[in-house]
């Protein structure tokens, strides 16, 4: 299949942010094949008019857990503990395969229509998630959090042997997956030791929750001496390539240790404010040199996989805590969204700009909205007026998912069905 | 004209925030007639079918400068002072009648679109601003901000008394007028006492600019000895019902004031943080009693008028401020743009809630969208899930001036148009 996006205003985000006009993008198969004039003998079997439409590369959820959209509006405004130990683990005791694959595939239609061409998720790995990403044809980096002591057994890590030999780089290659230790706090030394080792073997990168709220801090040091980064630090989870969530709390000689070691640290803002968790020192990260994605969580904390609000709160928060109005400015704020997170979760090779060569996860936003005029600066729009419900087209790896805002890949209708029925089914069992 | 609304599942805020179903609503004229069960011989002129919507009341966008969306992503991501005088002040200079006219039609616009039925704003009088609300439908509270040194001429004040004989009670009674001495820092005292005097001729409210930056805190003890608030109390400001916008920076005894003095404190979440301001303790005003609206300000320092990023900015904020998660609960947020709104800008018994007798402001909100499923609690949604582009209509005093989120009253391309060639007119002058 070739598509021809022509008359293009685009911001391809390879390596500048200017923003060019009057392009045209040719996609071959799953790749960009060229980008600015188009050979006569590109012979498109679909062309898409981009005229009053701003191209980009396809946004990054770089953490989430998506099948807890079943959970959406579910237990809100109540305290962290209650609201997880009373409320969330509860409905997940419930959840069986079917609930996740539903809840998998309502999060994804949402994803799509709000522009998320890739998500990097972390949730029980029933083949709910990569069912629904194979059916979908979206991109998605899967893995189980691993919650254990250390006498546990290994039965657990057999699981994700199974998951990995079965959806490892399947679906097109579109599935790719992760070593995930939940957090310190839940996966002990001597049990997260055995969860790097996996990695290891497998040659896979980590996905962690780190440094999220006070009490983790404070609980960490009670049992390690130390904070939660510098004990996994030590215990050498970041020698392998660590997409962390959260960072909240985190000292000076904590962002020091996630610089040298490149870790990547996902932005959570939405989740960390609802949740009561505070602000991540985001500013402070990126000037130390950190990699910095961005993420909405999962739905429960959220309520929704809206990355132009995080990319909204992300920009408009730190210049609040900074009292400083020129902190993560609207391009930094689009960066963590495409190509930093496309870095975070190994694949800066292949996504997170618009390039030669790289994979066509391309979107089209609707610039012919009462809230997108005047059109001054567009990385601006695209920080501060764009909504979600702009995003009219998009495109991974080179398959058409959404165009005009009709999903190509998804009976929406069927989905909403079956996610009323599967949450009604929680509740009630 | 008569309006049935059928089937709805509406959010009445007349007092509870409880969400009730399966009733209609009757509008006759400009009212709200009926509520819960129709009389038979009630002949709707038009039926509107709310299944699968949610009824609620207009949003109410308590502060703001709507021409002021001709400079929407002009200048972001620059210092305050910078920003203010190099390139807002110039372009302002050079507004014209028609410029203010477009720029409020623009916005206008774009605030029906995302639910919005009032609004206040402080800004130049020329008859731009009414027109636009006269000929679109939309309820307005207009005042021009004054200011001026002790020594200045009356020229100012005769202009505003020209503007309330003309345009005060206008449009049916949906355009009213407030006295604006623009801020304590811009209005000296001798000429803030005129504007309060002007206020009490025509028995109108005040609308004014308070405790935005730390700079003015600083400024305010250096010049009067005392806080921005404490210096207008002593003037006399709050002995008309006053609404103040921002309120950033408030000490224990500020808050007490606006308490004792019944000031309505309008919430600006996202200006107040792009603008490097910081966050306003809306907590701690409102355990104190204070009345807590909610506004947008001008889309130059936002960059859209949308109110739902507002109330999700609000409860999501103060949240993170107070490391608790149950500060300002959802309903709370959709109090403050709503209800409280309406107490702020002295049309509480009008608008605010659907109770009978009171105006038919009301908004229908399409809920058949993936974010919006499952269907636990619609408060939580309306503050944590809902976007602006999910307002499908929007009736205003009677008329509907949105339906399936087609404007009936406004030529949105011919808006479009004029307000792009103001905006590069403002640039190239």
């Amino acid at each position: 299949m070739k598509i021809l996006i022509k008359n293009c205003t685009a911001l391809l985000m390879n390596g500048n942010d200017e923003i060019i006009e009057n392009i045209s993008i040719g996609i071959e198969g799953d790749k960009i094949k060229y980008i600015g004039k188009i050979p006569n003998d590109f012979n498109a079997d679909k062309t898409i008019d981009a005229t009053n439409k701003l191209v980009m590369p396809g946004l990054i959820n770089a953490h989430t857990h998506i099948p807890m959209s079943l959970f959406r509006n579910y237990a809100d405004d109540i305290p962290f503990w209650e609201w997880l130990t009373e409320r969330i683990w509860p409905l997940e005791k419930r959840l069986t395969g079917e609930h996740v694959y539903w809840g998998s595939m309502l999060s994804i239609a949402e994803m799509i229509m709000s522009g998320i061409t890739s998500f990097s998720d972390m949730y029980f790995l029933t083949d709910g998630i990569p069912r629904a990403v194979e059916e979908t044809g979206v991109r998605g980096v899967l893995s189980k959090g691993l919650v254990g002591k250390d006498e546990d057994d290994n039965r657990e890590f057999e699981e994700i042997r199974e998951f990995i030999k079965i959806w490892n780089e399947k679906a097109d290659g579109r599935i790719t997956t992760r070593i995930a230790p939940h957090a310190p706090y839940s996966c002990l030394p001597g049990y997260m030791r055995r969860a790097i080792e996996l990695a290891k073997e497998y040659n896979l990168g980590i996905h962690v929750h780190l440094s999220e709220s006070k009490k983790e801090i404070e609980d960490s040091y009670k049992a390690f001496g130390k904070s939660p980064i510098q004990h996994v630090n030590d215990i050498g989870l970041f020698e392998l390539p660590t997409l962390a969530a959260h960072c909240v709390y985190v000292s000076d000689e904590d962002i020091k240790i996630l610089a040298e070691k490149n870790v990547c640290v996902v932005n959570n803002p939405g989740s960390n404010l609802k949740l009561g968790n505070g602000f991540a020192p985001v500013d402070k990260m990126l000037k130390s040199g950190v990699n910095l994605a961005l993420g909405t969580d999962g739905s429960a904390s959220n309520n929704n996989l809206n990355m132009f609000e995080e990319i909204n709160l992300a920009a408009l928060i730190n210049k609040g805590i900074n009292t400083d109005p020129t902190s993560v400015p609207a391009s930094t704020a689009i960066k963590m969204a495409t190509i930093n997170g496309a870095k975070g979760i190994g694949l800066e090779s292949e996504i997170g700009s618009i390039e030669i060569n790289k994979k066509a996860d391309i979107i089209l936003i609707d610039l012919n909205k009462p809230h997108l005029y005047p059109r001054y600066n567009l990385m601006s729009s695209l920080a501060y007026s764009v909504q979600a419900s702009d995003v009219d087209t998009v495109i991974v790896d080179g398959k058409i998912l959404m165009e005009n805002r009709e999903l190509k890949t998804i009976d929406i209708e069927k989905v909403i069905y079956n996610s009323e029925k599967m949450a009604k089914d929680l509740i009630e069992r």
